[in-house]
């Protein structure tokens, strides 16, 4: 039993990190158009219903975040407003605002990379999603920070 | 000097009704459409920018509450994404997902019609706001909470 549980864990491990890396495809997307990079995925049923990145530059609009886009795009996809099937690969852990989205879409897991200390909703609003989402975090979280990093050391 | 102020205050709260009941008018069209009834309005130097109501059920899309749908339009008429001149009214307090977006889009002020103990920003996320946005609650307070409280009534 030992071994299965491991194998799992293993199996999980490693869709976690392809999907994360779709998700740090989508960032850099974002980076080449100078969006702050950040990139979402939504997986359901083990199919990509959403991917998604950073589009506040382009559409001149605070709310048109990775995970809101990914959001709206994985309802699409689906048809229904609901994704209680689904887990969303984040690069950046999500600020007030989106994990308030993720609540309300009832999302059943997030997988996000590095944690965001000054605007990350787990500062603000811990209670923010649905009290049924399972967080993991820290997946593949160097690659992500340091994509935000490079992008802001840039403009300075 | 007393009385000047007193005038202001009057004016203030004058206007302050007019476009609640704008945003309730907006309120009522969303019943109409047998959305949950919530209405925004967002002004610039007293001219509305954005009327909006909730459009979860018709667009499938949890993210298309009326503070969004109207923050996305003020952003849209006045050409760029932070609306720091602009008062936002809303008949029910905003969730933490609207808060959210209202604080980056660095509104100025924010007037709201009743309170929303269940699903409100306060109880969740009361930092999520821009720190320097003023907050105006109970204008019209029970004119908008009769409109939910008679919606939810019907659907039951």
């Amino acid at each position: 039993m030992e071994n299965e549980n491991k194998i799992t864990q293993d199996s999980k491990q490693t869709d976690d990190e392809k999907y994360m890396r779709m998700a740090l495809q989508e960032a850099r997307a974002a980076a080449a158009e100078d969006e702050i990079p950040i990139g979402a995925v939504i997986v359901c049923r083990g199919r990509v219903v959403a991917r998604a990145h950073n589009l506040t530059e382009l559409l001149h609009d605070v709310t048109a975040h990775a995970e809101m886009q990914a959001i709206t795009a994985a309802a699409d996809s689906l048809g229904g407003k609901y994704l209680t099937n689904c887990t969303m690969y984040v690069t950046i852990e999500p600020c007030v605002m989106c994990a308030g989205a993720i609540g309300w879409a009832q999302i059943s897991r997030l997988v996000y990379g590095a944690g965001d200390a000054k605007r990350g909703f787990q500062r603000f609003a811990a209670g923010a999603l649905h009290p049924k989402t399972k967080v993991t975090q820290g997946v593949l979280a160097e690659e992500c920070a340091a994509l935000m990093q490079e992008f802001f050391k840039a403009k300075r």
